[in-house]
């Protein structure tokens, strides 16, 4: 890290992540409202699904390690020289990328065997967003008030993830809590993005004066925009997702799905209002 | 903002949805438990209305974001003027009033069609004030020290607001919740008054002194009156439509709903004594 | 206050208030464990211990206001005088006991009339109790270090009281989280006897040195024996409790009895090992 | 305390407690998972368990109090010599040994007799937690930067800790809490060795400069690994009980057992997919 792509990489990572999430929640949820018929033969798919969720989040933190332990003047794996700790820095972010690829060994293994409970995949996930949080609370000593600031705010995002993701844990299958932890993945991705362009900005465009009060709260501001952005974006998916599954039943079976789709609004209204 | 006005402005605003959802929501609860016959009727006027509260919503976070941008020297939607943030305070509200905008839009689109899930308009009236919260957190660098304090109270008051709301996205229907929550946002109303008067005093009256530790004992007292006043008005109101609802239903149906409330009466004693 | 009975009466009132909170609540519990038969007989005892219980609140609330405010040189209910706030430290703590009278109130009215709902003083003791920490919190502005540290180890406790009776008002009926709140009230109440040992001793006694780092720490310990001695309190409260009405039963009821406890021993354990 | 040996040995009792739970409630968890109908005969096997570890937990802490209290020059149950506090760390470390006894003392009275309720030992156990953490918060006072630091990583752990007991108390017969908690106990463990080796470094090795920021940013990734470790050892233990348990039952029941798997295993699917 301490550079542009070294930002940016982790931001694309929890991009993809959180858009996928997103969608996956959402086509998951507005599929299981309109069809309470069909949907147990997707159950191997779903496991399928998991497991290859799994397999991507290790490749990412294996790419995001190797970047971080041999690009750029990394450690390379060294972690004591000439009397003092060797970049540490790098083994920061080293430790984090390893906690999320933990999480994905152990999603591959709960949805591979039946051994490990399959909420433990859930669990490992707000312990790996907690130690991101704990690690970027103790990384930014001696820095500038801007560049403190930024990773602060990540390390709120976090926060408010592992929690949520806590909550998803105790309480299962909540689709808006899995929604709301999918948006605040996103917002640390776009953050991310952010940040790089605030601390290293690309050639041409003027540097960011690190220690002006201005720039630290248009940036909180900024922070709240990203989220409004991120909270419409989903919106806009769970109405076309709505959309796209709504159409694409009803050429397949009208009369029938009508009909239930009738009784659980009654239902729903019923439980809600 | 920066003026009484800009104060007195989202007080009144508050005090107004703070003083509503109290009403309604005593007048739902005590009519549930003297009649759980006639319940089915009012669906869809209690759709109808949350539409219109929506639409109300929206319409004063427009006021608000036109009232800051254009309204005493106002930024007038240019964000960077001169190499530096243009008036980024007012900024700060804009944003805030869009959030709030934000709710108002999801409340209307939840109740409208059915595409998205009806208590995803209490996730986002958390959301915009917890948004609230974060930016007066990041909002009065470099003040005095009571324009800090009343400012931290706006956001220790937004804060319980927005955890309340967040329990009661999460533990649906439980009226004290929501009467818990509608109380701290009329607590945010009148101190928004409060702070008006205190950091912006009408002519003809004395100006606070703002570096003086005993202003601030004081304020911090007058916060719980405020709340205490709050607190004993939303009791006045409860006494008022169990009172109202009881005569107007004994007009109606006196035998059968006489009947009906002496087995709930029963039924609540054994289940909270 | 700022004397030694100032911080003596409150300390005795919840003293009181906590050892017969923890009386009622293990003696309901285990007298509901050891019959479920004979329980409705007692809902009308019940009821008339919570209108006396409200009533006892109000008076020592009274007692507490009328003391702050024409002992001692008060401030006699004159807010404002010669250019500042008179008293103020007064004022603080005549809200404090206002808040606890209203509790006082709303349980007299949710239990004499039908019109509140019961666990509304619940939520009213929550209330009192997080307006407590508040003021504590805004109340030792420029003392000396003990002096702070033991009113800060007041609204440590009080935190604790209001989160645990706020859990009460969400999750009913749970004996141990009863026991939990009233133990803290009981902390507390010691903890107050505490404070004006320290901070005024008697006569003939040595007084404390108030900037001293190892008073501190004897004192965080000494908060912690308080605790201790309180927990044990409570268990040999409860199991006497438990031979009591054990021994008492028997005589009444000796075969049936006998029987239920079987059973309900069981399945006790089955829901709880 | 003090001393290599004063870290070590409470590092040892908590590694010995966190071990032996997880294996505990890894074997209770899978062996409910395989035979859902043996089950009742292991009652009294699993009662006598609890009061043996209780027994167990009392000898750790009595061990712990003799060790401050006489080995080494502490206070020898000394509280105030010659107009001061007498060693008052050595009392602090005293006040924690004895909640944890207390723990152990409620844990064999709720198994012995019916007369407390079971889950009272789960209750003092994280108010044993919590007085530690209050204790560590306010036991480091003037000491070295990484001195501190590392008993506040110790104070973080035992704040989650105890949340999770407490969280425990109130959802029963989760048994990834459970393991999130002995977990967190273990983490405790190995940390108060690391701990030893930091402040008290065994003769040959060189001593830590505790004033160096990097060392403080090494031991904050340290404390990850640490955990890291933990986590992957959890898994593997819940790996090898399983195999255990299923290799075992295969002989004694197979058809029977292998018919009741299948339907455990889509009914979980079911619920946690």
């Amino acid at each position: 890290m301490g550079s542009f792509i070294g930002h940016a990489l982790p931001g694309t990572f929890f991009i993809m992540m959180g858009f996928w999430w997103t969608t996956k929640n959402i086509l998951k949820s507005v599929y299981k409202k309109h069809t309470r018929t069909c949907y147990l033969n997707s159950k191997t798919l779903l496991r399928r699904i998991e497991i290859w969720e799994g397999v991507v989040v290790v490749i990412m933190a294996l790419t995001g390690i190797a970047g971080e332990q041999f690009i750029s003047g990394g450690p390379a794996l060294i972690l004591y020289k000439d009397g003092q700790w060797n970049q540490i820095l790098g083994w920061h972010h080293t430790t984090m990328y390893f906690f999320f690829g933990l999480q994905g060994v152990t999603q591959i293994v709960c949805f591979t065997t039946n051994a490990l409970p399959l909420s433990l995949s859930k669990l490992m996930l707000a312990n790996a967003i907690f130690v991101e949080t704990f690690i970027f609370y103790n990384h930014t000593h001696g820095r500038e008030m801007v560049d403190i600031f930024v990773h602060q705010l990540l390390s709120y995002t976090t926060t408010a993830a592992g929690l949520v993701a806590f909550m998803e844990f105790l309480t299962k299958n909540n689709v808006l809590l899995e929604l709301v932890r999918s948006s605040l993945i996103l917002l640390q991705g776009t953050w991310f993005w952010q940040v790089a362009f605030v601390l290293y900005p690309p050639k041409g465009r003027a540097t960011w004066n690190l220690s002006d009060i201005g720039n630290k709260m248009f940036l909180s501001m900024c922070f709240c925009w990203h989220y409004a952005s991120i909270v419409m974006l989903i919106g806009v998916i769970f109405a076309l997702a709505n959309w796209l599954v709504k159409s694409r039943l009803r050429k397949v079976c009208t009369s029938e799905v009508g009909l239930l789709k009738h009784v659980d609004r009654e239902q729903e209204s019923e439980e809600e209002v």
